[in-house]
């Protein structure tokens, strides 16, 4: 599925796995799937999170965001060809003792940008997957039961249904209808109405919402992420006021980030709180000047797959797929008319999702002649599908 | 000791580490011991050999030798740089049942040509390292006994010494001497007699016996191999003449070479026969013009403490230690004047080591003057040292 249907791997590419050491098996299997679907080379990178803490822990200041030229090469090379991203933390609490701060700046900031051009410029086709293990089992249930991770991420990523390649093809459709109504509506902006939340995000005629359903400059059709539910756009970079209080919470840098609370004037976080990992956010917000603004409004509704297993993941992939979220850091390319970007288009080498929906979350859209339209209430879409 | 004796990572070197998914916790303690001593970034290059074994398995036939551009690179900025080899097959029989021609040519050419041109120009300071793991410990004694493997490679690498460092410096001056006596024969040729051995192999004047304690270009001294138990030259790679019988079996390219007995007319091997594996040995040979003439001699005595554990390792970096062997394909720079390669100093992608030596085998000198010297009877050293 991740190298069919997600990547969509293509005779004669080459395939990058971007994996961990602990999901070997996974990138093995992925491997051998993809020269089975005609790759001409598999180039495996394996990271290890215990190598990053070393650096973190041990290394001078400049390694934290040093970028070998090397890696910057490699990242390039993904230009026309294929990558497929796995995650799921094998050990999620490694880097919880670290300075937080160091934490958030250890980021390859050169690599970054170049592995962030190619996604803007659509030449990669490419997804994300998980991969349940004992260590991210542990942290969603409290005991290492893989088996039961396994089962939930087979139903989040409809690896349960008879003909799964079918079940996604109708899936990903009714995103698509979903992505059309709005984009019909001609949104001026969206607002959330919750405990903690009283937020308004400023749209404008570049936006366009989409499923995660992509096509490359080539025309090579394939889904970002597995799970997906989502629909999203890239909101004006500009315009963001309010306060919005995260409704699950947000794995990061090796970390979790609890009870995030962000407030923002004219389209910049201004103000990060939290009971756990805030320094972390705001180690992530100072690596670059637009890092504090959006790139990234998505609208997901109670029938998301994720949402209904009714688990937290600790995992981005997953948790940002069970309920609405916005990401501060780079606009995603998908997300606007494609032109080149301007101010309204946040250009970062952040891009970090949060979750900000949920039952007693309201939205609604205002559209550019001042209507006020509900789109989601208790969970529940509104609008026609 | 890899990192302080061994490799000798300076303050504001990278640290290359070239290691297996297998070898991961080894890889991590070489990376934080890195930063202890002052490198400025940790790169670990984790290969994995069921990745290589999909390539073989499934792969274009173009895959087999493709050097991936970064790649490359990732091997030019080692220059000036420190660089960690990490060995112990994981799972030896891995690609046994593969084609071993194709095995033999799954190697990345140009890659391979950028790490000897650095290992040659001496810009960079390395060793080599064994990692005891279930999977070795199992093809050396049956099972896996890892503790006892450890306690064999604790032996070799004298970490059983009270204090290892000083240790090492004893040792590494004794093989100085031993290079400096041969140096002094001024030899023209080496002839070794034993059971399916009848070979002679020419030295010439720009030949340097040496031990494994080399000196960067620019003076930072490094320890190559642990253990290294050799004193080795460059030969006269257009002079070799006669048979030669291994003595001990050969890992190579993920299976088990037994038996092994190669013919040299004019200085090429013109006749490949083994028990098993020959086909694998034939496949390196065809990789370049230059790989089927000889690189390097080393000779080893019965003093070894590899030899003395009694084990065959099925691993190069030991069993190599354990007693005399000659390798095809490149010349290592150290073993000769260090002035231009001409054609009596091989160059070649390959660079291969079998065992040839024992107590069976009677190895002599013959001087540039006619004179016959005794070097090994019985696997004792004849020389004053």
């Amino acid at each position: 599925m991740a190298v069919r249907v997600g990547a969509n791997v293509g005779a004669g590419q080459i395939t990058f796995i971007k994996t961990q050491v602990d999901h070997a098996p996974l990138a093995r299997a992925l491997a051998r799937q993809s020269y089975a679907a005609g790759a001409r080379y598999v180039d495996v990178g394996y990271g290890d999170e215990h190598v990053r803490r070393a650096m973190i822990e041990l290394g001078p200041d400049s390694a934290l965001d040093f970028s070998p030229k090397w890696q910057n090469e490699r990242y390039a090379a993904m230009a026309g060809n294929a990558m497929i991203a796995t995650t799921g933390d094998a050990e999620p609490h490694l880097l919880a003792d670290l300075d937080g701060e160091r934490v958030g700046r250890a980021r390859p900031t050169e690599s970054l940008k170049v592995h962030r051009r190619l996604i803007a410029e659509r030449t990669m086709n490419w997804t994300g997957v998980g991969y349940p293990n004992a260590g991210w089992a542990r942290q969603v249930f409290g005991e290492p039961d893989v088996e039961r991770l396994w089962d939930a991420v087979a139903t989040c990523t409809r690896l349960d249904e008879g003909d799964p390649v079918e079940a996604w093809r109708i899936h990903m459709d009714r995103l698509d209808r979903r992505a059309a109504a709005l984009n019909a509506l001609e949104l001026d902006r969206l607002t959330y109405a919750g405990p903690g939340t009283d937020l308004e995000i400023g749209l404008h005629t570049r936006s366009r919402f989409t499923s995660a359903l992509f096509r490359t400059v080539d025309g090579r059709q394939y889904v970002a992420n597995m799970p997906t539910e989502e629909v999203f756009t890239t909101p004006d970079a500009r315009r963001a006021e309010g306060v919005v209080t995260s409704t699950k919470p947000l794995a990061l840098g090796g970390n979790v980030v609890e009870g995030l609370q962000v407030t923002f004037e004219d389209g910049r976080i201004v103000d990060v709180q939290a009971r756990q990992g805030a320094d972390i956010v705001r180690g992530e917000l100072g690596t670059d000047d637009n890092a504090s603004r959006l790139g990234e409004v998505a609208l997901v509704d109670g029938t998301s797959r994720v949402g209904q297993t009714g688990l937290v993941y600790y995992n981005t992939l997953f948790d940002e797929n069970a309920t609405c979220h916005i990401a501060y850091g780079a606009a995603v390319a998908q997300g606007h008319d494609g032109a080149e970007p301007d101010e309204s288009i946040n250009v970062s080498t952040a891009h970090t999702d949060f979750m900000i929906g949920g039952p007693e979350v309201d939205v609604d859209g205002v559209t550019r002649d001042g209507r006020t339209v509900p789109i989601l209430r208790d969970d529940v879409w509104q609008l026609p599908e």
